[in-house]
């Protein structure tokens, strides 16, 4: 992949056209803050632009994805945003797996899939990318845009208190705020809103934390049938994997779903210097040093055993 | 009082010495940060500085407090932190209401008990108004002020989510990280823990929300029976007031919390167009347009009519 530069990437947005933007499967507020946002941004200069997920988009993000009609496209020129490996498209994307022209992501692991690429690792989110060569093209960043970058920023940084936020993290922010995001409702949506479902669906949690290593780590195992019981849905899960980290003591915060097929998706979250993406990297896994994900089949008793075991080579390899 | 300028009020600090700064009762991270801050600050300068808290101040705010060893004070110069009428000092603060010499605030409801103010409504926490006094005083801000003035940030802000942030305060988070602000360590403490008798407290707030006025109404009563059964002491209490507004569909979230000689203080949360303030205003308490609070004497029952029946008329007036 041949690293360009902001400029060359800026460049590039007002060269070409035709766009297709994908984002990852299970996609989050980042991923599709970069899809629609950059969508939007190139319709407004002109262009043709669609956004392009192979997952469903969760009605969560209806707040952006409200404000950007898509349809069918037979694009010419292939983005990918916030996108680290092409093992994380899905369903319709797949099919330009093998022809992205430019990828635009803040992961540190890139897989250099793309034919030209600008990766910053050193920033928050991907919409923060999106939003500085957007600047650096002299592309207008309209309010609508803003929100969908605003969403991206917040997001991806825990609405501003993840390990990965910077200085600049909080400039784009105030940027993103000047250039007329409701910064205000984008924070109610994503970090000030609990459905009904939601609660009942924490109570149980609650109720059935497990703990290991002396209380350093915490699990917590959220079945089918908790689900069920309590109503909740996919779009009552966000932030649900911080719950585990949350409780003072925790260094290692677990959180197991069981989907379909004896098929749990873990999700790592740790605080000080233990790696998440070890310990899920285990199991094929991976993600950022404070918050990873990977899937394990089995029993529930098999994957406690497993992940429980990965968490207690990692901390023991730390003391 | 008479109104000053930001380079007046930093002049005073060069000028005076022995300086008593005044926080108000039950503090909050603004308060703390803000008085521990200054006299960090002053301190740097050669200057004698005492914090003085009415109220002991709680343990949540150690990772600033512990910073700096407080003595006994015979003050010459008197300043006010965060406070918006000395109705809310308490203790031994006392016994300086009459003789504060400057106020140093944000409320826009500032009674001007002072000599001198300078009083800053729009800026959303008291912290970085004293950030940008330091810095026009050329007042260097050591990572020990930075943490202290962060702390005010982050905690009158939700960790920047409520509506008072404004891409000042996002510009202000940013250097005060650049002055060597440890925030994701304030932001973990503040916004990322939670004790286990929390926990179970929330278990019980969950089994017990009352809805009102098709649920755009939340009422948690917190009692103190819940609080001896769940183990919860005032240390666990951080941001409990906002959970009834957090779920979804609720304009108006009210917290009332048993003390005392059938006391119940009263927190009262609104999303959209409605006044906590005006709300919190008929039972003689007060605060700003989204967040008040107030005492209401009286049963559960009698407190439950009394707050909501105040609610139903405030939304009332909005319909």
């Amino acid at each position: 992949m041949k690293q360009i530069t902001i400029e060359e990437a800026g460049q590039i947005l007002k060269e070409k056209d035709n766009f297709l933007v994908l984002m990852h499967k299970s996609p989050d507020g980042d991923a599709v803050g970069c899809g629609y946002g950059l969508c939007m941004a190139l319709r407004s200069i002109g262009k043709r632009a669609e956004p392009l997920c192979g997952d469903e988009i969760p009605p969560l993000f209806g707040y952006v994805t409200g404000k950007l009609e898509t349809a069918e496209a037979d694009p010419q020129y292939i983005i990918s945003v916030d996108l680290a490996t092409t093992n994380l498209l899905s369903g319709k994307a797949l099919e330009y797996q093998d022809r992205i022209d430019l990828c635009i992501d803040h992961h540190r692991q890139n897989s250099g899939f793309a034919k030209a690429g600008y990766v910053d690792p050193d920033s928050a989110s991907c919409a923060e990318i999106v939003m500085k060569i957007l600047e650096k093209a002299d592309i207008s960043i309209t309010p609508d845009i803003a929100d969908a970058l605003f969403m991206g920023v917040a997001t991806d940084t825990g609405c501003f208190k993840y390990s990965n936020v910077t200085p600049e993290t909080h400039r784009a922010a105030a940027k993103l705020m000047e250039y007329g995001a409701d910064s205000l409702e984008i924070c109610r949506i994503f970090f000030d809103t609990k459905t009904r479902t939601r609660l009942a669906l924490e109570k149980m949690i609650y109720e059935t934390i497990r703990y290991y290593a002396d209380n350093r780590i915490a699990l917590v195992t959220i079945t089918r049938e908790m689900m069920e019981k309590s109503g909740a849905t996919q779009g009552d899960m966000d932030g649900i994997a911080g719950i585990a980290k949350q409780i003072e003591g925790v260094a290692v915060g677990v959180t197991a779903r069981e989907k379909d097929n004896g098929e749990y998706r873990i999700s790592v979250r740790t605080n000080g210097d233990i790696s998440a993406g070890n310990i899920c990297g285990v199991f094929g896994g991976g993600g950022h040093f404070a918050a990873a994900g990977c899937s394990i089949y089995g029993s529930e008793e098999e994957i406690r055993d497993k992940i429980i075991g990965a968490c207690l080579k990692e901390i023991g390899e730390k003391n």
